[in-house]
């Protein structure tokens, strides 16, 4: 007997008689194709259907579960960690990517890219344990605030995508995050905010070591790379930590690109989404960084997901602080 | 709400009540020292409690789970891939290490070690899809036999193993199989034979790239390792893959060294198990591989399983093929 996935929340059956499917997601095309989907491969009686074992369902994080905009949330918390080692480097003051950090220098900072602004991930999130790390990004996202909502970052999740993951889960679906970002970092926020256990998140991930400290093993955070998560090493991760090929996928820009695609050429009956930043007024509006990936969206007949038309509600409704 | 496990299988309270917890464990120190640790840290009043989202316990494979003498079953494996492919490399037949091989030398494939044999991995498992090599160690695993015993190499996985996997689902524990073996071969066949889903597998992973063909994106297997699972690098790879530190781990050998500290070094309440290979007339008696790993059980008084006087019965009773 094998046994994969939890059966502790409602069931499908249960949503679906307290009208509680999908209740933020407008009743158009999207929302359509997703309980199309659910519907038949979880019909034993489908040419679709699939086992519980293999309905592995993939998210990219920051524009697809989270907001992205104007910084991602890891770049938040790498600049606020700057400025709290920034007493031990007094040269920072004067030296760049640093400077623009401790001066907030937004615009600057923006100009850099991700490149010239490596320094600040190794400084920033090297040099520590696991364990300090995880103190560190607790500490930070309990109270760090985003600038023009007034909301803690975590709170400024897509109340229909949280929605989707719960629906899926009732329906025997394992989630994995598959994000760009810190493997570690999201690690120590997925259980509280998406319900989701820190071994359903893949990402990039930093060098480690093992080392005695005092007695004990334990892992320290090296600079540089181990893995970046994005464009063809997505897959490739997925493969790595799930083994298997995901049969549904969620992304919103070209680092996904290669996970969707990975996914929709599964043998299995598959489903891809694609979500549009197009709402200005309640979250952002931007598309440079998903050029490529709506191209393919359309010659491939994803399916799209407008913020703007898609979404009743995008935030939770306030809630209180996870203990 | 946070659903990491399934309950799908019996409860620990099933069990107990059907009497059949453990069951092929002489009722001696290490079955006691297993009931009890389960006991405690599932109490919700005991101060050893731990949270369901942390119970995690790792188990080595070969040697741990199932026999690994006189020949690894991956080994076994290669042996017969590079007999298939030999057509296509006429020079194997002169050339060492693959002549060994196909002379079935086994005395000098054993002198040879691991590193020697390395040629043998890279031709054996890579320059193929993850999708063929899958067929090929299904096709391996349905049929391969070992040479003392009358019956398959997944047939000869240790009974009193499966009844400690399946008690410790049923407490609430995740089980993560954490091997120096190939993390695909074994799951290719870890939810038949152990009941565990694949993305709970952690081994030794080759280089992989994704390529296109026949206009589908695939993976294919590279020569050379990306990650060889063993020592130290244990448990780096069970925190990248679960990004905890386990409460639990199960081994046989030096190589487990390092994942058996790690895990002891928890905050948390830990059992950590050395499994002994004394037991000559039922399965191997051998010691060679665990002669740092003994010393340090002693030091720190780690729990040893004697297969002799701990395992009433060491395989499980035939059964049928698996479909």
């Amino acid at each position: 007997m094998l046994c994969v996935l939890s059966a502790c929340g409602p069931t499908d059956a249960d949503l679906r008689e307290r009208g509680e499917i999908l209740p933020s997601w407008e009743d158009g095309p999207a929302r359509h194709a997703i309980m199309e989907f659910v519907r038949t491969v979880t019909d034993p009686a489908s040419t679709g259907y699939v086992n519980p074992a293999d309905r592995v369902a993939v998210f990219d994080h920051d524009g697809t579960l989270i907001v992205e905009q104007p910084t991602l949330v890891q770049f938040e918390f790498l600049y606020q960690r700057i400025k709290t080692l920034a007493g031990d480097h007094p040269d920072w003051t004067t030296t760049q990517p640093f400077q623009a950090v401790l001066e907030d220098d937004r615009q600057l900072l923006a100009e850099m890219g991700y490149r010239k602004r490596g320094a600040i991930v190794a400084a920033g999130q090297a040099g520590i344990t696991q364990e300090e790390f995880r103190t560190a990004v607790a500490d930070f996202i309990s109270v760090a605030r985003h600038s023009r909502f007034d909301a803690r970052f975590v709170d400024l999740v897509y109340q229909p995508m949280l929605e989707l993951i719960r629906y899926l889960q009732a329906s025997d679906f394992r989630i994995f995050i598959v994000s760009g970002g810190g493997i570690e970092f999201i690690r120590n926020f997925a259980e509280d905010v998406y319900g989701l256990p820190r071994e359903n998140v893949i990402g990039s991930s930093m060098k480690t070591d093992l080392h005695e400290l005092d007695g004990r093993l334990v892992i320290l955070r090296k600079p540089g790379f181990s893995s970046l998560n994005a464009g063809r090493f997505k897959p490739l991760n997925i493969k790595l930590h799930t083994g298997r090929r995901p049969i549904m996928a969620v992304g919103n820009s070209d680092g996904d690109l290669e996970m969707l695609r990975f996914t929709e050429d599964n043998a299995m009956l598959s489903l891809v989404l694609l979500i549009h930043h197009d709402d200005q007024e309640r979250e952002f509006e931007y598309a440079d960084d998903s050029v490529q990936v709506r191209q393919m969206a359309q010659a491939r007949g994803w399916q799209t997901v407008s913020m703007r038309r898609d979404f009743k509600t995008v935030f939770p409704a306030p809630r209180p602080n996870v203990p």
